[in-house]
């Protein structure tokens, strides 16, 4: 059936880690995503749970995911409690935080302190105080801490930061960052919409709407892909659905260290729009397109010569996209697989020498850093909206 | 991160199966395919394997995938033997196939025989003898027999399935399908492609090169979609490669039930083209076009009125093509989705309470028949190429 | 407004050549395309006209496109006659026959004997003798004669036949050329629609249909860029409107001189299609893939390297290629545009020293005889559809 | 050869319209658009001319356009001069002014002065004073005066408009244009490019380079589709070309009248685009999307149902949208029909009764008033950018 000679297949060698899951729980929808990139390529087994803040609703979830019952727990306390009786060699190595917004940090900080790896949604916190607490404590305890942002996980976004690190765009000028969904061009927070209610209401999604659920992926599929800074930004942040108590819309103009300028939009109420995340970066030397929806190609435009389109798994590629892919070129892979790169990097990251741990970035994965910046970018944003001042900087 | 309400998330509810794997040790890759389709829903567990022909690679693979000692096998034969010696609830209830062409036939026969449900790569057989042989068991022994045409998992090609089923395209009247690929367009097979030496070889491939390799999924996405039987075919099979004992390019002509026409073309030396696997059907109301490469979208041009671009995970789409999915439009799904749809399928099937066994078809994989079908086709496809006669019919 | 420094702009230096029109009255569509092609680049300039063979209706119609009462006929008699009395320097040099393809040979016998040049439309003719005798003619009076097939002016076709011609395919082994049009998936000839009448009788249209009408199309794109003749063909046309007397779709397998394969498909009932001609030319070395709805690119997918995106007036096409635009790439061409591109050529071939004329393909367009070899391909198609013998000849 | 039965053919009846055009000589790249443009329908023939501000290639370009010798002036002063005294029935009607702009102003005063209808090149002068001037000229002269904004002519674009009039996008939210070009992402200037020379220069360009050139492009398209003031900007425009002296690449953030937010960008060192204009309006109940480079197509993203590629020509389309097209859907119409419908238009004002003159965006074209309006933006733009100030008003 398939005739490609350069099949990737992941490793299957290593040990599976054994991993926790808080949140994610029946009728959550990012919690599936991570259990299907988990089990993909079997780094990681899922073996206990506090699936719910609801207890009952939890204990079930467990159930429904074939977790044994005494590892299933009705509380994130309970369920970190009781790891920390059993022993080393069955303990979870790894929780994975999948709650709303707001229980990342308490979660986080608590699991951190008590030494587990951690991979938490995005946006990592609601204030950047609490994020630098975060990155103390994975720095003081030598944890692997990852914040998922899927995204740079494609194989051709990584293809497109490999382009940009080898020089093939030359000085970047560039650089146009969009993220547009329609999936909330109404008041769905209003129509029973789970996913709505919490990511529109302050006390749970943070000081950002759209900013801070798609805004924050651009902003760090932007930075991860041309290894710039964003120094200012001037933004403008709008809510259209009367009612809404946070941000559905948003623009702002950028300024990248080394002097490349460019912009950033997202928005929530751009109707018809499903997941429509787009990076543009254009060089002295060529440029490249990549849209999220048509992951599998990267469109190359040199400053000579026709237009390229380059396709995942191709033989020229960079090595390191190449290495993130399963399938031959002409066998799509989309999400989900994106999704699991990230584990597996961070599988890698927890099983290498921990004396050589490098910034999650080298492995293909956002690291509590990376996370922090992208909460302070979310505060910036929201302050330069509010200012009249013209350019906002970004501390770094 | 996500926003879309209609989160597909697969039932996790039912005991996982246990399966056994023949085939697909290391180097393979069709092997890792079916690996990770199993592992992406949870339907299934690998517990036991006879991975290779050659005994020390298939231990050693056996134990690169885990795979517990004393259920890794260096035979199917030996695999074969020591499940039949294990408990029911410890024997494994899968055999997945996944060899070279040439071993599927004595292996299906063996497992059906005993009772076990298979999985086997396409096409199935070397001759339509065969298939009838293993059509006969299948049916005298209850089981579900399915043959990874993995194709007709995608979701979009599900939903073009239903409406041709529910009539929106009107009486079929043309059919284009067409799979092109480049892997072969030089002499790969004395180049050391292992993929190449052995799909160029009629001792293990078959009769049938390309056709068998690619044009029997492009006949069976065909009849799939379109519910229509291929009634009478005129091919041109032909090797453009010297010294290559199989076709690697070929097109045809097609009669259909009901009076349909249409082309088949497939070649694997269409120099560029990766896995470029396309179906038109067009009707009297209206016409879809679907690419693999591009799999999330199905092109509907109705008689009257704008053509519509559908995408995978609408609301508006058929039932059965949504529950095809575990993400929301516009998050893509791609190759390995769509065959662990076929999983998903085979598992309901065994599940299902055996008195309400249905064809494979209603299920969403093609069964023994389908394939068996697809034997006849590759047959005939041969036949009529070598023969003066303008049109050679199909036995169906 | 635009910055490209390499616009074409035709040469404006030569006089303007005379030209006459038979048929293109009001209410036909061909002759209005001719019209706005002589009138975009100034070669020609239209002083006379028997523009319908209702002799009111030719007159009206020659009056509202401003041409001189004196040189308005009634019939194509009455202008030829006309004509012949006027002094060689007013008297017309082109005739251009956009009549009903019933029409064109008696019309064109005429004025070719009298010595005029000719553009006419196609299928040239409804016979393969008429057609003899036109080139017959022709060669003997040592006249200019063109039939339109405006699809070869487009510049990326002539840059895919340069490609070819320099050998940047290598030696070519497929060829896919379809043509799918949805204007009459119904009985659209019984409902006032005046092109689907004559275009669907045999008296006005000749033995074919969709294969005369857009089959010939296809047929001379894919011979014009191969430079391969068709040697045999394996044809299946069909009538899907009940009480239709012509074609309307077809396809058929194709055998080229030094052994390419390939398929034509042509259908008037792909509902939804709107012109939708594409060819495709597979080689040893690389592929290419051209759209006419998208005429501005050119895919080419090189045996080794990312696939290439060339578009229309880029410095890097070849030199026939870049001399048939008029504007800098990122400015579409279209339609007219190529048509154009024909009656430059034609000029150009008028213009040309009589000593040194060359045969129509080296300018750019279709002549006589190619006219010639499209109608015995019409012909072929329709007795090779008839007939139980799998591969019929097509005459040189 | 062509099916579809609803052939726009454009009307041929009117009287020819005399037209006269300054700049445009040889190497000039627009004016051969405008003479194209003007060509294609029939409306207007050019018969005087001053085409450069050199004597000598001023009358050399004549003669190589075929125009009386006695019409072929040195200067626009003799040219201006020669007309006057002609009779009404032998003077030119309408001024083209393809000069660079440095020279639109005088030109077009005095010929506005002298009661000539105009079309002038955009942007239209250099500075807001001017052109409020030539409002005021035209104005009391009564004369047609048309800014050639020519890409709201493409037949799409102006079923865009009619869209948003239709209500079928609700209320207007957000608006995303965009201009990327990459030819002057070098120093072009330096190297011999006419048309990056004057264009970087700012005694002929005027206060702006990227934005003028093709950011007023894009001013044109938005607030034309939309129908909506810009309020307010945010702009950063930039020079990254070493030694440039103008801004070669800018965005800005939008503030619409009624609410619509937005992005403005354009860019000529976006390295490897051709001409690259898009726009996006997000509405409430549907979002549109259109690009330049494929100016056949539109596509329409109901809040509900399926997306949707409306095409150019079909029945189905807002009747001025059908009405600006000369063929059928499927037979691409480009850059050049586009400009033409400016030119139809523009007849049609001419020839229409003087009491019932209405603005130029009610019969397609850019008018005076328009042109003024993207003066203006021009300003604000560079205004804007050197400000501290967030937003800056822009005057209506």
């Amino acid at each position: 059936m398939i005739g490609a000679t350069s099949a990737g297949q992941p490793s299957t060698g290593p040990r599976r880690l054994r991993a926790a899951m808080v949140g994610g729980g029946q009728g959550a929808f990012i919690g599936a995503v991570h259990r299907h990139a988990m089990a993909l390529d079997g780094r990681f087994e899922l073996v206990a749970g506090a699936l719910s803040s609801q207890p009952d609703r939890a204990l079930e979830s467990g159930r429904a995911l074939g977790l044994a019952a005494h590892r299933t727990h009705g509380s994130w306390q309970a369920l970190l409690a009781h790891e920390l009786c059993l022993p080393a060699d069955e303990r979870v190595e790894l929780v994975v935080i999948v709650t709303p917004n707001h229980v990342h940090y308490e979660v986080a900080k608590a699991f951190a302190e008590s030494g587990f790896h951690v991979v938490c949604d995005k946006p990592l916190v609601h204030t950047s105080a609490q994020a630098a607490e975060l990155e103390r404590i994975a720095r003081e305890r030598g944890i692997v801490f990852a914040v998922t942002y899927n995204y740079i996980g494609y194989p051709m976004v990584i293809q497109a930061r490999e382009m940009v690190r080898a020089g093939q765009l030359g000085e970047i000028r560039r650089v146009v960052v969009e993220y547009h969904q329609g999936w909330l061009a109404t008041r769905a927070e209003s129509e029973g919409n789970k996913q709505a209610d919490w990511r529109t209401d302050p006390a749970r999604s943070g000081i950002a709407g759209a900013m801070g659920d798609i805004g924050s992926h651009a902003e760090n599929l932007a930075t991860t892909v041309t290894g710039l800074d964003i120094e200012a930004i001037s933004a403008d942040l709008h809510t259209f659905i009367p009612g809404r108590r946070l941000d559905d819309d948003a623009s702002m103009l950028l300024r990248f260290s080394g002097g490349a300028r460019g912009v950033l939009m997202c928005s929530q109420v751009a109707t018809g729009c499903e997941n429509d995340l787009r990076l543009r970066v254009y060089g002295s030397e060529g440029s490249i397109s990549w849209r999220q929806e048509s992951p599998n190609e990267l469109e190359f435009l040199p400053r000579e010569g026709p237009r390229q389109l380059l396709t995942r798994g191709s033989p020229w590629l960079a090595e390191a996209s190449r290495r993130a892919t399963r399938l031959p070129s002409g066998h799509p892979e989309a999400f989900i697989e994106a999704f699991a790169n990230i584990y597996v990097a961070v599988a890698d990251a927890i099983q290498a020498d921990p004396a050589q741990r490098v910034a999650g970035a080298e492995r293909g994965y956002a690291d509590v850093s990376d996370g922090a910046r992208g909460v302070r970018f979310i505060e910036a944003a929201v302050a330069s909206s509010r200012s009249e001042q013209k350019w906002w900087p970004l501390r770094q």
